[in-house]
């Protein structure tokens, strides 16, 4: 409130930068909802990767070790859980590139997974989060659906721009995804 | 129909016991859940059990081996998903016992996890299966957690007869639960 507004803004942004550096949207995701549990506002957890276990021992007094395991390949998508009864699901993916997001980093059964929750009338959507550009967006599974199903390759910033939203990174909850679902499904701030 | 009544019910249960036989409550849910996707019923999955990952390598030409990983200990329900546009998120437990069921197989975070979920409007059950006795109950989260809030050690037979739902099993889908959660949130049959 000292600070002149453009002085201010710049302040803010290298703080916004500084806060980032290093940090996965993983993490932030995880963050964020870690605050969102905490504070009893929604329960969407970071789905555990889906792991085959092969071979496992004991040491003496100790607790089980997995030897031998793999990476299972037939995951969902990256969150779920449940905010004001409603279901949320969504994938989240990072890009380095600064002009687009390419489709094919979403898989095949991942589009079927978010078709079949449409279906249910759970809450679709993806996270895609422009490193370079430090802007994260958020893009509902029916217009991404829509852009496969006519060919398209990729998500451009512009794109994004006019029929995702841009998610306002903030201190606490940091990547405050639900603040754009209350929009959309409650008409109201969180 | 070919049958008398009394020796269609034995041949039914005959088969009911050699279907169940070497088959765990896991794989029956499993199945069921399989035959709720595919049919477009609801999109139900077991969460993968969270693993620690500590060391992988890869070996020339193959895919990554994890070679040392630990069970993570704070996992929360089994199952979550979406049905009709309700978040659905249960525990499943087997007790050989025939009389009743040990409250200490449910772990202290997972009764925090049921509150959450109940708190944020999802529906929260349990499902019970007694092996010897062959019969599967539904309990909502609500009234095991009352049991427990009143020191309740053990929930027996009979508290799930009156404060229950025996789920029938069927050949397709297995352990058809959901007809439970249409009677007693959308007051219709599957």
């Amino acid at each position: 409130m000292k600070y002149p507004n453009a002085l201010k803004k710049e302040k803010i942004n290298t703080f916004v930068n500084h806060k980032n550096r290093g940090m996965s949207l993983e993490q932030a995701l995880n963050m964020t909802n870690g605050y969102y549990l905490e504070n009893d506002i929604a329960v969407i957890h970071k789905k555990p990767t889906p792991i085959k276990v092969l071979e496992t021992k004991y040491k003496e007094g100790q607790k089980q070790i997995i030897t031998k395991a793999f990476y299972d390949e037939k995951s969902t998508t990256d969150y779920n859980g449940v905010y004001k009864g409603i279901y949320i699901d969504f994938e989240a993916k990072e890009t380095v590139n600064k002009t687009l997001f390419p489709l094919s980093n979403i898989k095949k059964h991942q589009i079927e997974h978010m078709k079949k929750v449409i279906k249910q009338n759970g809450v679709s959507f993806i996270i895609i989060s422009f490193i370079a550009l430090n802007k994260i967006y958020l893009l509902k599974s029916e217009i991404l659906i829509n852009e496969i199903n006519n060919n398209k390759r990729n998500i451009t910033i512009d794109f994004l721009e006019k029929n995702g939203y841009l998610i306002k990174e903030k201190i606490n909850p940091r990547i405050d995804y639900l603040s754009i679902i209350n929009s959309l499904y409650f008409k109201e701030d969180l």
